[in-house]
């Protein structure tokens, strides 16, 4: 069975059929039977068209939205599911909000075996109940074999912000302190491992992870953080690129200090990669004042997710949008964004 | 060309490629000349992972997701970006809450050409605006040629509820009448008729509308709502039979009071179709206490969308989600749930 494809099993029965896309009574069944029973709770046992949701108590919201459309659907360290959940778990993290409510949008493929969409959804839970996300509302489509592949799943998320800062590029300051969350570019090596059949002495596992509670404790600790940013697509040399452009500043950023497993950077050697766009999925930056950045670290290191956060670089003034790197062996070049598609279909 | 299959045309920088959803330089020119310029709004640009919603002053919010998989894509009366908007607005609405932020999430083919994609963004941003609804975040992706269908949509909602009412299945009471907005039948009819080169005397039009203005009239004017539900898969027959079961109750039906064009029963004659079953995308159902029916009638009347509203039957007590339909030549029919797949990708 190649992972790119998804095969028809034998028994159509265990299948997903255009029939559960049509708002009849095969749709009713797979709700029942299938979906609810893997997602359940509260709300979504509702039944309604939209989930109400109360206890916003007049605070900002964060409200974010990600489709995925991963291949393979299932690699080391997590699946769609895992990834669906954390991936918007950390896009409404990365505004410094407490996760809460998640929508569930599945787009189906006829032939898809059953037991792939039960595997999928008890991982969406899973990864829902470790964050403390309810997933309160979904929606189901079918479309014809050959026009899909297997499961996309879009997850929409919203937070409560509690905290007054304004983060995001247009706090970031000259003399900030760039830290790290940890090491670089296993989500996509692991996936382009799963892709090309690729073996290592062990085997690389995706960083998915869900960041917000080392995130929620830097606020609560009163870190004044100026900016947040998963390195998913594009990776941490994107990442900057994009919010040095916002910001108009520059920064310069140390090699040295930004940790590579060697597995994955033997591999990125092998495939002519450069881990600085390699995908991640657990990983993250924080833009936080000089002076608060100690304490920052401190806190960051106190959590699994985010152990091994260090400091990178610094912002400066001068030429707007610009990284540069200072390499190990004491050169300086300017990083780019990603010019092409490097890794498609990693999230 | 076939209205079912994505071509590839001749010049590849026409058209989507896989490199537009890898997080480098060609997706931030994607976002920046593309899909931004098409539904600029000010979160939206602030260009965060999420967007930061303020102004909800405590009230209870209404959330929904919808994914949109219709082929053809560009139909009589409106096409898949109309319908991601006018649906999940719909979706709000059905809980009496007044939309305000969406989120976009698009699957794109590669191999899609811009100018489907620009206008299929052009009547997402004309829709959003004619609802008040702002578009607030986004993301988009890319599956390789064969994998997908052209463009899948996701949309997911927010709205504000203003009302104290608990509208839904469980405040639905013997007694209780039940309005239907309008004809039903054409959006399924114009979809099928497109898809199988059906020719009609006069073009049938999608009944594609947003339906949130004369419910919240309904609600201003203090009408004690009890119930919502659009008709959309599985038709108003699915709609009554989900929401009987839901409630524990039953309900009669007059077919003489239920409006459907002549063509689009003429197309369900020739198709072997039952209109109760075909999807709208711009009906409802509210089911209101009868000394308000008067009331509801004459203000859904005063709204375009809602011009035809009329009474169809009456919430009995007796045997939980049967549904009967008294017709037009004097019999009496159980009416059940779709039981399979009618009409695939309709929405």
């Amino acid at each position: 069975m190649s992972a790119f494809s998804c095969p028809l099993p034998a028994d159509p029965a265990d299948t997903v059929q255009l029939g559960h896309g049509s708002g009849g009574l095969l749709m009713h069944r797979l709700l029942e039977e299938t979906i609810l029973p893997a997602l359940d709770n509260r709300l979504l046992r509702q039944g309604h068209d939209s989930a109400v949701l109360d206890g916003t108590t007049g605070k900002r919201l964060a409200f974010t939205t990600d489709s995925y459309v991963v291949r393979p659907r299932f690699f080391p360290g997590g699946d769609i599911g895992t990834l669906a959940v954390n991936g918007t778990v950390n896009d409404l993290a990365m505004a410094g909000a407490r996760p809460r409510w998640m929508s569930v949008g599945l787009i189906l493929e006829e032939g898809l075996p059953m037991d792939e969409l039960r595997r999928t959804l008890a991982s969406m839970k899973a990864a829902a109940d470790a964050a403390g996300v309810a997933l309160v509302t979904g929606d189901t489509k079918v479309v014809d074999h050959g026009h899909g592949d297997g499961i996309f799943i879009n997850t929409s998320g919203i937070g409560v912000i509690e905290h007054d800062l304004a983060i995001g590029a247009g706090a970031i300051r000259p003399g900030d302190v760039i830290l790290l969350s940890g090491d670089l570019g296993r989500h996509g090596i692991c996936i382009l491992a799963e892709r090309e059949g690729l073996a290592f002495e062990t085997t690389i596992e995706s960083d998915t992870a869900a960041l917000h509670t080392p995130v929620l404790a830097l606020l609560d600790a009163g870190v004044p953080v100026h900016c947040l940013r998963d390195l998913t697509r594009g990776g941490l040399a994107s990442a900057l690129v994009e919010l040095m452009l916002a910001s108009g500043h520059s920064t310069e950023i140390r090699e040295r200090d930004i940790p590579v497993e060697p597995q994955v950077r033997g591999a990125c050697e092998l495939l002519g990669l450069d881990p600085l766009y390699v995908a991640n999925e657990g990983r993250m930056i924080a833009i936080v004042p000089e002076d608060a950045a100690a304490n920052a670290l401190e806190i960051l290191a106190s959590f699994p997710e985010t152990a091994d956060a260090r400091a990178i670089g610094t912002i400066k003034e001068g030429v707007s949008g610009q990284v540069v790197l200072a390499s190990t062996v004491g050169t300086r070049r300017i990083v780019d964004m990603l010019p092409g598609d490097q890794l498609p279909r990693i999230c």
